[in-house]
């Protein structure tokens, strides 16, 4: 469950006519995916006695850290180790993997720091410092005569924000855009572009169960890898990390949650909510389904096709099933009518108030309008577009050579001087492309487009130029140069002259495409995007006037906190233990018979003696997170770890929309599993050694 | 889940949701209980390659057993031991138990036969023949000028081949109406009443999980109880056994269950449904609350309070759980209208064809109006009466020394001379009654009827008599001598005179009670059964005009064959194992900190090393079952017997209105658990023996 993937599951359904029932008496008081600078102080005491000490909130913030292609972890060491899902961790472990070594399926332990292994192109980011810059977006704001000046302005200003910040503390920062626009802050990160392999477990542990019990529980999933962190080619000194707790958490614990949930949608507007149960979810399940169906083509090919498309597939049913549960939540009646009735509610309150009404009422139509706006536009602004990755590159570096000459105010989003080294940082990335791969998926991409299209749609022809898709794809695929980085890097430092001289294929598409995809993004720009920027800061406003700040911004990938009981839930008719251990893992081994995807890793059955059933292996907490916490460390009032989150149950699913504290549980590794499947199964005993912190790891 | 007994749990509802889907795609191939005269030779045949070799069902219907108080078993060995569910046996347990020996908690072994304990009024059939009585019943009914004569001529026409049979075998004799009135066949049955216990284990094992657990699955219940059937003081000779089968059944087997499947509403008209959802459902939710509230204070008094009310208590949430599974499918939109569509279908079938239409075109119109009727006095005919065990006595003796002076087809229902000595076994059954519990029990009775029905109700009027619910209850129950089962025989053979005179307070207001409740009778038979009776007749043949004998008969009590695969299901997300093994017993056991009622009782900790924690416990099979069918042995091709029918998954209890192959799930208890257990934990080899036919048993 990363930010960037999100499975169909009849059940997926149930949930939702469950949670109804409960949702208007919920009190809902573990809600929240709090921000650093406003944390619920006042709940936290009255409801578990607990005020945290100075310096445990900074703590915490320093020991977080955020994987840049999506996820969450932590340092767990004083010597750069870092604790993040194996589900995050692979598609660094897939880049490292060839036909002859495959770190994925079969893991990896340096017994040495000189075997700890450099990833490709990870970026992982620590929070230094936020701070609060709403007025000065305003301000910038404020003069504009319309919408779309105003977003241009905001941009900007934005833009510029960034950019001073940048160069003036080195630190990568990022305006982010809490309560719909109510509050802008700026967030500084410290980089790092020097990330090692230290540990992964097996695959088949790490996602015992696949496709089935993602998003399920009771869960018996090892899901952890653990990188360390270099700068210098030296492990940095993390001094702010996290102490291993091996005991983890008891039954009704209080419990904390530090990640990047990447995005909520619980402030989102009626209108906004039917947009997208109407036109984005139908589009996702057609377009992950026939793409699914290209990678499962292409793996039955052989083992190594199968490898190269395996962390796509997983990607592809992860969202899935995810989509699928926040889907059936739109579906809901009474879901909708309880949204419906807190909008109007809402809006009640704004129009008794005559200056909230002046200043905020329309907002809500103008984003009503918008959406109808974009229904009639949706299907071209999705499928006039090639969702491959060497058209991808292609892409940027067209647009790149144009916008880094324009003002940085007036660049596309993406392209500003703030964002270009992370943009260079993949474009660069010497993880490898598999040709036939990248033919199959971009010629079936072409052949979707041109049904949807049709044939006389200005993109079909340009990018088809009169070849069926299949013929296109592997012409634009085989003629190509853009798999070799060195070339892509060449045309971008080349700047205009060199991609207008470029006669690669893809490139000369991509020159063709751009002043229609330059013209559909202005259009949504113009018609929704501003509309929606500007309305939705009304609308935050409106909330601050009316609500205070009571409640926690939709998440934004950025750094937050959330909080709740260790416990267990109403499931299927039963209850769900709030743990599960070993005993478990091997009675759904035994159960199915040992068949895929319940069968385990040698190593587990020839070492099984060694382990002690009893110990736990994962555990469910009413902690409020969504996709992009993977990775998150558990902790408790002390500051110590307890756990890992992995996922979330699917009870939990509904919750980019609501959160329900009677059955919405993150699911997460105890922390004594870890490390007993360090020492007993992969003899890592230095390694387990180094994170319940007895002396300095012993091998270097 | 036994016939008498039927929980609420928020997730009861999901399953509709999630049915409804799938409803429509399938073919629903294994749905039916079939008579043992109409097996689906065919389908078993196609889908399965299996023709019952000859004698295959005679032999399958004389190794099963019925359980008189609900609940179904099958003889086991060739010296009549039959096993059942410990929950079907829970009720003679109790009566065996006192405040120094608790048979249900603590279970029991007898070493000897002279150690086996016989039961207190336990009845076990067993069925000899059946005859179709259809010809024979419509001739009667034929003449009738109206459907109030109809129904009386088809109850006398009944009760006399009852009678006749009776007297020409001396066999138990009913007749059974199936498809609704379509078919009319007289059932006989060997009879047995001498019924000793053998081996029960500690409730805990058997239950455990306890409610959360129950009608959900995975499950890990070890829910057997075996009995020995004597006569005449000896073991009967039971040739017809099933074989032990320790290996029990691989994943996709094709089985078959044989058992007495309870009542099954899937015939039943549109109108008839909504009556169940409007009234009755709710009427039996707030009964049953209100009960267990009252079972439940009174087991707060003590551990023999708690002792004497558990049966009651399990059996009230028992149907509570199953109620709300039903009840959400009756308030499933997408189910009703798919009934709705089918009754309109059938209907336009029948209105085509001159013929059928003049014959049957009008039942449907004529159960609504009955239905509408019934809607009028459902509260009075609910509330004006005590649903306790001691009032119950005196009204039955009341209208027992009324009834028998009548002609036999005149009588009221139960006491027909085919009905009359199961009557008297229950009313003399020495079985302890706990005044205390029913003295709580009535008070609060007669306290909901005065609030249903108020203070000036004649009901209310003459069983209050001027005091207060609880005054008048104490003042019963303490001043009847109907405790003593001697009392009870005495005024029963005293006749009317006897009757007439006696000063009991219980038998004076069952007097003073008697015309009322007859008239109540005379009015729900008049307005509501006698239209239902009539017209579901003509249903039943307008269905076999329209679509012949293809589908099974709603469930009536009597033996029936459910047939389909061992299989797992999809469930909440994922994927539910066709079987479950010990290793997930302790799972639960210590995921849960061994907390009631997931504790264990403590030779499963003791002992825990001797056990092989690969031995299956539980497994599924997509056979179609209902309440009744606790005890049902599930059977192989071979005859063998592999498992022992306990409970349905929580997806099942819909099952009472539509049978859904994809999730519908009967779950068992594994052959090899219960001779590991016996032989293992139990020192009970020699029984283990019996049951594997090692030889007869050793110790006698």
């Amino acid at each position: 469950m990363t930010v960037k993937t999100k499975t169909f599951r009849i059940f997926g359904l149930v949930l939702f006519c469950a949670l109804i029932l409960t949702i208007a008496e919920s009190a809902r008081p573990e809600e929240g995916m709090w921000t650093l600078d406003n944390p619920p102080l006042k709940l936290w005491k009255e409801k578990y006695g607990f005020t945290p000490p100075a310096g445990w909130l900074d703590h915490i913030r320093q020991a977080s850290v955020r994987f840049n292609d999506g996820g969450s972890g932590s340092f767990v060491s004083p010597n750069g180790l870092v604790l993040t899902n194996h589900h995050v961790a692979l598609g660094q472990l897939q880049k490292m993997s060839t036909d002859k070594k495959d770190y994925v399926k079969d893991g990896y332990l340096a017994k040495t720091r000189a075997q700890e292994i450099k990833c490709a192109d990870l970026e992982l980011n620590v929070l230094v410092s936020t701070e609060n810059v709403t007025d000065r977006v305003l301000a910038a704001v404020k003069k504009a005569p319309d919408e779309k000046k105003a977003l241009e302005a905001r941009r900007a200003e934005i833009a510029k924000i960034e950019k001073e910040s940048l160069d003036a503390t080195g630190f990568r920062s990022n305006v982010v855009t809490l309560y719909s626009g109510g509050e802008y802050w700026l967030y500084r990160y410290k980089k790092y572009t020097d990330v090692r392999l230290v540990f992964a477990p097996e695959n088949q542990i790490a996602f015992f169960g696949g496709d089935p019990d993602n998003f399920t529980y009771p869960r018996y999933d090892i899901d952890f890898t653990l990188f360390r962190v270099y700068e210098n080619d030296k492990p940095v000194a993390s001094t702010h990390f996290l102490k291993w707790n091996v005991k983890g958490a008891a039954e009704n614990d209080l419990v904390f949650v530090s990640g990047h949930p990447g995005s909520t949608d619980r402030m989102q507007t009626l209108a906004q909510l039917e947009l997208q149960r109407d036109y984005m979810y139908p589009w996702y399940f057609k377009l992950i389904n026939r793409r699914l169906d290209v990678l499962r083509r292409y793996s039955a090919r052989g083992a190594e096709q199968a490898r190269q498309a395996m962390d796509q597939i997983f990607g592809l049913e992860n969202s899935f099933k995810a989509l699928t549960g926040e889907y059936n939540g739109l579906m809901d009646k009474a879901l909708m009518d309880k949204k419906r009735k807190e909008e109007a509610d809402f809006r009640g309150l704004i129009d008794k108030n005559a200056d909230w009404k002046k200043a905020y009422g329309k907002a809500w139509d103008d984003i009503a309008k918008a959406q109808r706006e974009y229904a009639g536009f949706f299907k071209q602004a999705m499928y006039q577009t090639m969702r491959t990755q060497l058209p991808g590159f292609a892409n940027q570096i067209v647009k790149y050579v144009a916008e880094v000459k324009k003002p940085d105010g007036e660049r596309l989003p993406g392209y500003h001087d703030s964002e270009l080294d992370e943009l260079k940082f993949y474009l660069f990335s010497p993880a490898p492309i598999y040709p036939e791969l990248e033919q199959a998926l971009l010629a079936d991409g072409l052949q979707s487009s041109l049904e949807e299209l049709g044939p006389n749609d200005p993109f079909i022809k340009i990018a088809l130029g009169g070849k069926s898709p299949a013929e296109a794809a592997k012409d634009l695929v085989t003629k190509t140069k853009l798999i070799d980085p060195a070339v892509r890097k060449s045309l971008l430092e080349g700047g205009e002259a060199a991609v207008a001289a470029s006669q690669d294929p893809l490139i000369v598409l991509a020159r063709a495409l751009d002043p229609m995809s330059r013209a559909m993004r202005k259009r949504l720009e113009n018609t929704v995007e501003s509309v929606e920027s500007s309305a939705g800061e009304k609308i935050g406003k409106a909330r601050f006037a009316a609500y205070g700040k009571e409640a926690s911004p939709d998440a934004t990938f950025t750094l937050r906190l959330s909080f709740g009981a260790v416990k267990g839930y109403p499931m299927n008719g039963t209850k769900a233990p709030y743990k599960t251990l070993l005993y478990g893992l091997y009675e759904r081994f035994y159960a199915f018979d040992k068949k895929p995807p319940f069968d385990l890793p040698p190593i587990y059955v020839e070492r099984k003696a060694k382990l002690d059933l009893l110990t736990p292996v994962n555990f469910v907490c009413a902690c409020d997170i969504i996709g992009g916490n993977s990775g998150s460390p558990v902790i408790n009032r002390d500051g110590d770890i307890v756990g890992l989150i992995f996922d979330g149950n699917i009870e939990s699913l509904v919750g980019r929309y609501v959160y329900n504290e009677e059955n919405n549980r993150a699911v997460a590794v105890h922390t004594a599993i870890m490390t007993e499947t360090l020492r007993k199964l992969y003899d890592a005993a230095p390694l387990a050694d180094e994170l319940e912190g007895k002396g300095p790891r012993a091998i270097r």
